[in-house]
């Protein structure tokens, strides 16, 4: 046995509780080894003398490693184990102290594994909702312009020009609240929109005042409609809290700028000298922008002027979730003050970080619910795009990306193809229209809630920022109906049982993706073929749910989405 | 090379930040496996197009893997890497997509390892008494009776006699002040007091009134003035926090008897049913003990009167430090409201742990400066009391349980042999004077602070509790004055700057251990020699400081203590 591949974490996303009963226990091994692994455990002060065992399965492998898993139900909260691995008809049995031929129960007080008591103030809230949950990501100033009343001076190109950096096409709030049915009839039931706060920007990600939606865009009102028509129309609507840096425009900044250390927000930014001079850029700002600065998230006044914000326009709004800009680079101890806060206002209010990399220092349960996944969109990219993945290759990224975090966070996790801050996913496959198609469908299969990007639908194209950010279209006859409608049919796959509740197993067949999900008696399966020629497959499942492909085939470049027999 | 082998998590014990600008990078690898390793590092928003390379070098080694650090000051503190590992000649690269060949600068963005931005409210703070401080620990019952004039009629064994759990002896505050001269002798510079508020036991773990000292121990005067005193010899008194659970005489837990649902400390404790009823057993508690409810710390009303409590001390009797009893079964969300509290009242006031296993959640810096470190009293069984461990085998062991920890915290740890549960080490080692010495030298060299049982000094025996807190035997014909000179050389040994500061390096030489800390200029050295044959050394040092053996000749179960030369 390959001891060096084994690995387990106690209180960690190898070993963490669902309730305040449930534990889900995982090991990793090689995958080169063929081992039965089995738990011994027993609550930790009855181990010595008393032991349950039970077997662990497999349940996915990555590119060097397989997972076991084993979800355990407890009698009591504290929970004392040491597994046993059985390989080629010998034991040995994995504690603390690492792989041993034999283990003293007597002394399994010192180095036994041991989640010591599940407290349930600890144990990961959900979501519930995100399991249902479809998003539909929009960058405001490009959707739809709704008030033709506005002062429209500072629109600045033509609706559908060449955006640059500094263009303002005149998006707004009431445009997406005219498009509400558009976006119902997609099947989405989440918006996730850019910031709609006091900028001068129009991405508005340097915000000067977070008290006030920016008049470009609407005001107060408009957004409280929004979120009202939404919710009418079973909507959630989720807004970009940007707190890791504000606008050198903020009042509190310009303070500093003029009396220095004499202003009382001197410590709400991180200086290095008396004053703030943006020239001599002598204090922490976002990436090397110096009009943006770095709120000091370790300053009680930024903390409660932050939790403030977030947990008024909850309050004033009644919106669903906040999607947290930058933030691996704020402090964990704000983000715990902020769940804390979030979540008493509103329980069931998301909080989805955008970390690029693996967040689960994020993830415990005690900062945010969620993140954008842009590991998924990495491995689409390899996979779909860029050919540097087979389809073992791609099962063996999505089952590592999947074991990064619990079981729990994985249903919550916002899955994207591309967003304002990437290229256009349909430009980096090069226009393939199947390649879309079949990206889409392997993020409505995935755990967690798929994220269109405006415009998705009508196969908007775009290069990097601000290229990605072009104007909806809402020239329908530009549109392509039978890929709009093919992805309107995938995203109502999300209202399946499987895809909501099912674990997945994701693994290659024949050089094919397949997915499946299971739940109670439904399963939905997915096949996806990369390849350049079609392909069957022998699979006996009865009714074809997508319609993309004839049944028992797969096209190349093709996909299937099938519904299994009632077993 | 062995790509199961290598491990490296950001924002973790292989990746955390020592000071703003500071960071510390672990990797582990094969300890059989040959290579180079470099970091390519850069700030995260330059690293696409600019590059820092720096070379690895290996620190320790435990039974599998050895393990890579640099300590790294950077000029910004977003900081993204990766590693390059140079086996054969040939070069691979490391990130978070595992092993490669190649690797592509362009897209890091989405792979590289980062530890997004330092924020300083994360960063690890040290209690820096704690790399210097030698801890006494001392069950009051059986430490010394001083209060001759209080209300003896609890007493129910004569002193030196063998205990019962339900024996009373007749230890006190008084006593313990009336012995300070006697402590400080030692070389002592703190106590830790198993529990002395109002309890009807003799170890006063099941506390009914946090508010007050027990009449048996003495009143809050006392313990002031035991601080006072201590305070006066440089010695510093840390008390012992039992706020897992309470006694079934506290009076809140006595009100829900009474009251049920209908008490305002219902939600104080973890009910099943309507009252809490002793003989159903159908409440949390402490083990199998319905005479200790455990306190429900999800609970604002049991957060905040802890915290209270904790603070009121600090404040009222100025003590130095919380040992937390059975810690690692209380919320991590407490421990985090806890912390916060007591740093805000004296940053100083240390926060120890009693976890028996690898802590690290518990860590992080949000919760515990440290735990009382059983892998080490473990290790030290298993070498110098059952033979369990070669020389080599100790190292491994020694390093494998450094690397579970930040640098930071391992300076905290309190390293200890035994205590009141456990059996006496002296008994563990068969009475063996020279092992007894040598774990005391060894937990004298280790980073921490050591830990002395009471009466180690004077060689008591003790099986389990209650025989592991038999009285201290207070007449001084009895004791060996040698073992206790020794002993005192080596705790006096602990003000040496490399012993506070350096650096260790532990390893096997010759069947010897073998440790070295180095600190500027100056180094000490330790041999330990567990073999039953004497042995020579060849190390070349000039001044041997604890003078147990003769220079250059180890004994058989011997050690020795050596200073460096000025290099």
């Amino acid at each position: 046995m390959n001891q060096y591949a084994l690995l387990h974490v106690p209180d960690s996303r190898y070993c963490f509780a669902t309730g305040p009963k449930e534990v889900v226990i995982r090991l990793r091994t090689s995958k080169m080894d063929k081992c039965e692994v089995k738990i011994i455990y027993e609550s930790k002060y009855v181990i010595q003398t008393s032991r349950k065992e039970a077997v662990m399965l497999p349940v996915c492998e990555d590119a060097l490693f397989r997972f076991y898993e084993i979800h355990l139900r407890l009698t009591d909260s504290r929970l004392a184990y040491v597994f046993k691995i059985i390989e080629g008809g010998k034991e040995y049995y994995y504690s603390e102290d690492g792989l041993t031929e034999t283990y003293n129960f007597d002394e399994a007080f010192y180095n036994f594994f041991q989640l010591p008591y599940i407290n349930i103030n600890d144990v990961q809230k959900t979501v519930d909702w995100m399991r249902s949950a479809v998003f539909y990501q929009i960058f405001v100033d490009r959707f739809n312009i709704g008030n033709k009343d506005k002062d429209t001076s500072y629109i600045n190109m033509e609706w559908g020009g060449k955006p640059t950096p500094k263009s303002y096409a005149g998006g707004d709030i009431k445009g997406i609240i005219d498009k509400l049915d558009y976006i119902e009839g997609l099947g989405v039931n989440a918006i996730y929109l850019t910031p709609v706060f006091s900028s001068v920007s129009n991405h508005k990600y340097d915000i000067y005042d977070y008290m006030h939606v920016d008049p470009m865009f609407g005001n107060e009102d408009d957004l409280k409609k929004l979120v009202s028509e939404a919710h009418k129309r079973g909507i959630r609507i989720v807004l970009d809290a940007v707190f890791n840096h504000c606008s050198m425009n903020m009042a509190q900044f310009k303070d500093v700028v003029e009396k220095g250390k004499e202003s009382e927000y001197y410590n709400w930014f991180i200086i290095d000298g008396d004053k703030p001079d943006p020239e001599k850029m002598n204090y922490e700002c976002f990436a090397a922008c110096n009009y943006m600065p770095k709120l000091n998230t370790a300053e009680p006044g930024v903390q409660n002027y932050l939790t403030d914000v977030a947990e008024y326009w909850i309050k004033t709004a009644d919106i669903d979730g906040w999607r947290l800009d930058v933030s691996d680079e704020v402090s964990h101890e704000f983000w715990r003050i902020f769940r804390k806060k979030i979540k008493s206002v509103k329980p069931d209010c998301v909080i989805i970080g955008e970390n690029w990399h693996d967040a689960y220092p994020y993830l415990q349960g005690d900062q945010y619910d969620s993140i954008m996944n842009y590991a998924f969109t990495k491995a689409c990219l390899d996979y779909f795009a860029r050919g540097n993945f087979s389809a073992a290759q791609m099962a063996e990224k999505c089952n590592s990306n999947l074991m990064r975090n619990k079981e729990q966070v994985n249903f919550m996790m916002l899955n994207l193809l591309d967003s304002h801050d990437t290229l256009r996913f349909f430009t980096e496959v090069n226009k393939n229209k199947k390649k879309l198609l079949a990206a889409i469908a392997l993020m409505v299969m995935y755990p967690g809630a798929p994220c269109i990007y405006y415009g998705t639908e009508i196969c908007m194209e775009g290069g990097y920022d601000p290229d990605s950010r072009r104007c909806f279209d809402w020239d329908d006859s530009h549109w392509d109906k039978e890929v709009m409608s093919d992805i309107k049919n995938l995203l109502r796959l999300k209202s399946l049982k499987p895809l909501q509740y099912g674990r997945v197993i994701i693994e290659s067949v024949n050089g094919l993706l397949h997915l499946v999900r299971k739940y109670d008696n439904d399963t939905v399966s997915l096949y996806i073929n990369m390849s350049e020629e079609s392909t069957n497959i022998s699979a006996d499942y009865n009714e074809i749910l997508a319609g993309l492909i004839n049944k028992g085939e797969i096209a190349s470049e093709g996909f299937a989405v099938l519904k299994g027999e009632k077993v």
